[in-house]
């Protein structure tokens, strides 16, 4: 057995399902290693020591790279302090001045730990500040793996969704309807930055519907959220609806806003300060100075180096790259979403992603670790080499793609 | 201004109402400091460099005292191979092993970072189990800070808790009716590990009511809860209601599980492991390794030395010395809860706690950091020196209490 085969037989007795959540190897491609050994820059090793070059980041938190030197040692100075006092350290001040200064709509922040809980939170705010309860959420969107909102039913109650009215993400006539259906009681619509739903093309926000959005919430009182959990920094450091000009009252945050280390966040404008100085919401290790001087060193340096035109260059360089290859071996490809958040389908691919699917399973051979059906993350440290060294790789996973058609 | 003053000023523009949820100085008595700087063994420190007795462990979290060398190593460890790879390390597996070694009722474990994020878990995982949906909680126990449970209730809507129903801790009427309420749709009995409420006196469960709760889930096929978020491993490495014989299905744990390293499990047994594989939850930083290595070396360090038993001999000292110097100086004291987690209140105290909060005024002035109405928390490193040092401190404070009155 392979350290990796061995782990998993021993979490099979002891983990429901031999792991859990989204990261469960069940749902990958076959073939995908479960436990992985550490990380450094855009590179990844498995527990069977293999190593890949690193295209999911985490799943979106290292965005400056594996093991970042100015963030690791910012968190370690504080962490060598102590890591839970009493109360906040001075870091929680110094991280809120810097969000105020970098998110535009934000006049206010205040720190969770999971993406979850930054949304979970933006909820309550919305219905707190406006006295109202319905919710429109977009279909398919994630947004969390709370009752709420988790993209599964079980355990769930009907009224743990009772004021979620959903709508279609772009489709202005779908948000029309939902805000009637609202009528008076309308607390928020939550937008996520782009559209990120799961095995479907990615889609960025229609101007038209992103104001539209806005809109409605100042003509109704309404909370105005961007789910930023997932798109944050990556592609404006100022929140990513800045893209279209369209400010948010609420925005979430979490993943790469502290390059790895455990944060979440969440940012309001003054009409819903007094909301937040209301609702009770807490942590155990919320406080912890650490994570939050990791998130100063984090969204300082994407600052200095210009993080978001970085990965944007290298990801334009990637999907080029992979376009050219595709068409070279005959295939025809979907590569859709923001370069720096990339995702890539095969147009003639079948409801299970076979090919993709294929596809993934030839590079993951070759050392590059792909995701065949949710986005993928470049970071800064995917430099032009690492792109060039991943396309040797990708060039001979589709050729072998294609001897197997 | 000191730098305590200057922070908080600076707070007041960026965070609402200048700090959020249970570290608030606001809601301490007069006179505590808002923000630390750091600490080590049984002491903390606070920005204005002054330097307390620790008597609240941060709220729960630090059980073998601040900056334990060898917890911190084993999560410095992993953390220098990586924070956050593309799937879980060794740690996972090593961690569950260990909690279904120690927790007796324990066949499974999984893990993620709040209290919060456990119990909304085993609730979702009750559910999802059993099919069905009424949860019964103890009125004004504390379960986190999410809508369905939260002590606040701006922001949360009647749907939030509609399936709750509640009953009266150590009633046994009062769960009998809870239980008759629920009919045939009983999900879950939830039972904190002993009745922690703010502001009044601690009191654990009695032999009865424990048995009751179990007896009521076997015959109705409901999950039995015990919440260990704040208790766990500080009374019992077992499980608290090992104290009792009587073993829950779910039970959450957080806080202590890793002396400050950010991590929640579950642990669950055989009946509910098919739910566990169907619900879905996750997080972005759930699958990190370092905290889990520290959860590892913490609990090994706990069974080594018998945290639990240093932890009760250290505030059984405590107790008999505050006691003993309160009767000396007029006051007759009300000290509640177990030793390890002790709450001390004035009988003679008014609603506001006035006495409380003078009392605990005086002793932080003589470097003793207490609370007055949450209960405290022991570490391992509250040697006898250190109770010693403290109850000299705590024999002036209580003089010069009893010269103001």
């Amino acid at each position: 057995m392979t350290p990796d085969e061995e782990l998993r037989a021993r979490a099979t007795r002891v983990i429901p399902g031999g792991m859990w959540g989204h990261q469960r190897a069940q749902a990958l491609p076959r073939g995908y290693p479960q436990f992985f050994k550490d990380a450094r820059g855009a590179r990844v090793r498995d527990v069977n020591g293999k190593e890949y070059i690193d295209m999911m980041c985490s799943w979106g938190p290292v965005i400056l790279g594996h093991q970042h030197p100015a963030v690791d040692a910012a968190a370690r100075a504080q962490n060598d302090k102590g890591l839970c006092l009493d109360g906040p350290t001075e870091h929680a001040v110094v991280l809120s001045e810097l969000l105020v200064e970098k998110v535009v709509h934000a006049d206010w922040a205040y720190f969770q730990k999971n993406g979850s809980d930054a949304m979970t939170t933006c909820v309550t705010l919305a219905r707190a500040g406006t006295g109202k309860r319905k919710v429109l959420v977009a279909r398919g969107a994630y947004h969390g793996a709370v009752p709420w909102c988790s993209p599964s039913v079980a355990g769930v109650t009907a009224e743990d969704r009772a004021h979620i009215i959903l709508f279609e993400f772009n489709d202005a006539g779908s948000l029309k309807d939902a805000i009637a259906q609202a009528g008076d009681d309308l607390a928020a619509i939550i937008v996520s930055a782009f559209r990120h739903d799961l095995g479907r093309p990615l889609e960025m926000p229609d101007q038209s519907f992103a104001e539209q959005a806005r809109r409605a919430c100042d003509a109704t009182g309404a909370a105005l959220i961007v789910d930023d959990v997932r798109a944050g920094f990556r592609l404006n450091m100022g929140g990513t609806w800045e893209l279209f000009g369209v400010r948010p009252d609420l925005s979430a945050w979490s993943k790469a806003i502290a390059n790895g280390h455990p944060l979440a966040a969440v940012t309001g404008n003054d009409r819903f300060r007094e909301a937040a100085e209301q609702v009770f919401v807490t942590g155990s290790f919320w406080y912890a100075g650490g994570p939050m001087a990791a998130a100063v060193a984090t969204l300082s340096e994407l600052t200095r180096i210009d993080g978001p035109a970085l990965m944007r260059r290298s990801g334009e360089r990637l999907r080029k790259g992979l376009a050219e290859q595709a068409a070279r071996h005959g295939f025809d490809l979907r590569q859709s979403g923001p370069p720096a958040m990339p995702l890539v389908q095969f147009v003639d691919d079948d409801a299970q992603s076979s090919l993709g699917e294929a596809f993934c399973g030839e590079a993951l051979g070759r050392g590059v670790y792909l995701h065949h059906r949710h986005n993928m993350f470049l970071s800064t440290a995917h430099e032009d080499d690492i792109i060039d060294d991943l396309l040797t790789r990708t060039d001979e996973a589709f050729a072998a793609l294609a001897k197997r058609r």
